[in-house]
């Protein structure tokens, strides 16, 4: 109930640090800040927000605090968003046309710069200022992190390797950089606001095991939806990397029980973080499971291709 | 003297920020982490570090403090650069390919996304934290204004003015929007570093009119060099807002009879900064007098058409 109250001022914020002092010409131009609006405007899970606030509030942090957390790193993963888009030439996001396609590339780009730049200037709002400098310098070490991810992603859908044990361990240190850095973010930062740095390493690891499962079920769906793990059209799909060794089926399997391998890791890491920060994080990895345990039956009823 | 040994150690923070924690697949791929590096590489003028050296030890910072306002200035700066040549297509930068020309525009996104990252992960070393969120927030705010005037400046080359007289106001607009939030940020983070806020618009002002004198300078180089007064290919040029008017030599004139007012103001301006902190801001405005007044003899030698 009172998770589901601080979104609304998440949403709030985020607006807020967006609009900062709009200068002239942005209320003459459709540019970026009317980008971002858009696209925020369309909703999305929240996945982070919700962690971050559900984390903050357990850890004893005010309302205020837990909403300027989940702000900061939400404007990060819409960051994200509009600029991936772009690289991919996504041209839907949410049900909606991507940034990039209704506002064109030139501000599409603009839009993202905008996002990250405010949520810098979201954490600034922390009640306690001795916090800052360590909260934003491991923000940059995220989104260093994600953005080393983004790019080994781009580049590796023409990568080949020869053995396909190593290509497995690529697949995952490129998971966990590109999506675990900014799902790990919220509870770090938690930890950092609350006084409680021991425990960034643990919040660290359920969050990349996290990452690696939802991953590879986002790669089941794509091979599923469309068939792409022969192609691999844009980045690196689990599937096809398994395949090197046998058939869609047989690399589908393979791939399902990694996935269920990490998301398992992933609810017991979560579950052993300390004042149940990691609650929420396990909820979705409960979630994920269900949705990845179900490619199996989809699988036999389908027969082997 | 002390100045040109700073400007070195500016050159070490950005690339210490730039390479923080890099994560395993960073270092198996020729991302954004590498193009970062490569783009400094080429040098530059770095106007904005050598502004925020001489006004941070003119206003009595330790070298420690200017340096890492110089780098988080510069870190920006080089941020729109790496990205304004995705949204311009220029090539070239500095000599040498631009990021996007050699590592591809994903990466070149990837790249401008770090660099913006890094700047406030720069700040964070400041010796006062206390200074650190209103830097934080006073760096947003420009960064902000920097995007709404690249973004306004991308749309304006269709934008049909019937006004001469607004069509030149927006153009001010536009320049102190995208070029004069970066020159004034140097400055006023002095100022706040310093415990000197009540200076904060006098430095504005000043980098401001420095910033309209600025464009325009770049405007009369494009059209003698390839004449561009015309077709305007990308952006708003000062030559072809006048051009509505008159001849071309006409509006040149126009063009630097504007440039050159804006600049004497900046020299002013810049002069009644406290501790001579705009000493190095009146020394550039002084040097860029000098290339626009030379630009009515260029006229004369060449004839009117």
């Amino acid at each position: 109930m009172q998770v589901s109250v601080a979104l609304s001022d998440v949403e709030a914020m985020m607006l807020a640090s967006l609009r900062a002092n709009a200068s002239e010409v942005s209320r003459k131009t459709a540019g970026a800040r009317e980008a971002a609006q858009y696209h925020l405007s369309a909703g999305g899970q929240r996945i982070r927000a919700n962690i971050a606030l559900h984390a903050g509030l357990s850890a004893g942090l005010n309302a205020a605090d837990a909403t300027i957390i989940a702000a900061a790193v939400e404007l990060l993963h819409n960051a994200s968003l509009v600029h991936d888009d772009i690289q991919d030439r996504d041209e839907l996001r949410r049900g909606q046309q991507a940034v990039w396609s209704r506002f064109g590339v030139n501000t599409a780009i603009c839009t993202g710069d905008l996002f990250i730049s405010a949520a810098y200037a979201t954490l600034c709002r922390l009640d306690n200022a001795r916090v800052l400098a360590p909260m934003i310098l491991l923000m940059h070490e995220r989104v260093s992190m994600a953005v080393d991810g983004q790019c080994a992603d781009l580049q590796e859908s023409a990568a080949i390797f020869s053995d396909t044990k190593k290509a497995i361990a690529h697949y995952q240190q490129i998971a966990v950089a590109k999506s675990g850095a900014l799902l790990s973010l919220p509870l770090e930062l938690v930890l950092l606001a609350s006084g409680q740095p021991d425990y960034l390493p643990q919040a660290r690891s359920a969050a990349e095991a996290f990452a690696i499962g939802y991953q590879i079920a986002d790669d089941l769906q794509d091979v599923q939806s469309d068939g792409r793990a022969g192609t691999a059209a844009v980045g690196y799909n689990i599937v096809s990397v398994f395949k090197a060794t046998g058939t869609t089926a047989l690399s589908m399997e393979k791939a399902r029980t990694l996935g269920l391998e990490k998301i398992d890791l992933a609810i017991a890491l979560s579950g052993r973080l300390p004042f149940s920060i990691g609650a929420r994080l396990g909820d979705y990895a409960r979630q994920l499971r269900d949705v990845v345990d179900g490619y199996k039956s989809e699988e036999q009823i389908g027969g082997n291709e």
